[in-house]
């Protein structure tokens, strides 16, 4: 698949991290994205140590390389961006929100050579120090009153959009719906009728219920269908069960 | 900000999930991004006991719905959406790749009604049962041998796509750079000729190093160009400190 080789360029350091979890968290969306050279600088050597013995630990993990000055650990990236939740910075570094255009600008930099995407620590994130290492700022973009992002989630939005989805038209129309809950009485009275009407076999009513409950939603009802055909398979239970045709008054 | 309104019929529905941190996790990127509605299926009890206990746990997860059947917490949705990793399932529900064309077509739905989004249990996922109760599937474009995300990253990569970022072209060309090793030689040496030539103020030099190192990152150098600059720098620093003039061959 293409978007393997292109992150093959890039590398994820993760400046004095502090928490095993997500340290674990941020490698396994690097597997699951398909980013694999992963860099810590000074990390709290506890949560190294921890994050690379847990079980289920990647060759990713155990392969990461430690450096103790950020400075060693881009030394040999021809962009390094830095991520930044904050727009208050006073630097005057360039400064892009994480979307398909800036994910492309990066990706054709991963053409020519390494990338470096720096994530800092949980509690201060990356200092200006830090900053003065990075060609420009990266800031994913959310809600001006919830800015900080969890570690490991912002590492895996990252690699979701620099991965590079295609982009295709869904088949799927936008037209209005009706509820799950009346999908579900449609379903369960259509069920009903088909027990009674034994088209359903003894024995496979969760099989059929199932079934049946994909079957409508693949109708894709309307609101409006949806009140009639539940009107409809309403009156055709009470016909199976022997009872009475429901009067005009009692179907509305 | 539009994409709040636009996520307020969104409903995340987290089905048997039993680690107290995904489901904080899930709650944390919802508050980055936007959603407001929680609903936990058949939570394993202690985990969501602990989840709400947290330190730190937010309004949304206190406020957050409980209930035993995957039914009940859809039957106001519209249109009931399962995540999945797998490309395996036998269902003949639609299928769909989390992009930014679905992400749009999910949004419209939201104009117009309620939406559920569903993750399964860490373990396994959601099961068929919970897939009958959807009308179509959602797939996060993975690595093929490694399709399986964390529950906390998955809810914050598709809250992501779904915010729907505003697509905006970069300011910063994509032309190829010189390394960090190379431009931290330049700005070294750079500083050096600073100081000597007293433009740097005594006492002042942490600051200056950073402000060079941003600067020559602001160059955007080329590697050729860099190449050049290196040495002219360089030899600069050798005039200062009163040496004599590199002879061409060393130069080069």
């Amino acid at each position: 698949m293409s978007f393997i080789s292109t992150l093959d360029n890039l590398v994820i350091v993760l400046v004095r991290p502090r928490n095993p979890l997500n340290i674990g968290a941020a490698a396994r969306a690097m597997s699951n994205f398909g980013a694999h050279r992963l860099r810590l600088v000074n990390p709290y050597a506890v949560a190294f140590r921890e994050a690379r013995s847990a079980v289920g630990a990647s060759d990713l993990l155990k392969n990461a390389e430690e450096h103790e000055e950020l400075r060693d650990a881009v030394a040999d990236c021809a962009l390094v961006v830095g991520t930044t939740a904050g727009r208050h910075r006073t630097l005057k570094h360039p400064m892009h929100t994480l979307n398909s255009s800036t994910a492309e600008a990066m990706r054709q930099h991963l053409q020519s050579g390494r990338v470096a995407l720096l994530f800092g620590s949980e509690k201060i994130g990356l200092t200006n120090e830090d900053f003065s290492y990075c060609h420009w700022l990266l800031n994913i973009p959310t809600q001006q009153n919830h800015i900080s992002m969890n570690l490991g989630q912002a590492v895996a939005v990252c690699l979701y959009e620099l991965a590079g989805v295609p982009r295709r038209a869904p088949s799927t129309p936008a037209t209005p719906r009706a509820t799950g809950e009346v999908n579900e009485q449609i379903s369960a009275l259509l069920l009903d009728a088909l027990q009674m009407s034994e088209y359903v076999k003894p024995g496979t009513d969760i099989v059929s219920e199932k079934k049946v409950r994909r079957l409508i939603l693949r109708f894709g009802l309307d609101p409006e269908d949806a009140k009639v055909f539940l009107g409809m398979v309403r009156q055709i239970v009470w016909k199976l069960r022997g009872e009475k045709r429901l009067t005009p008054e009692r179907l509305r």
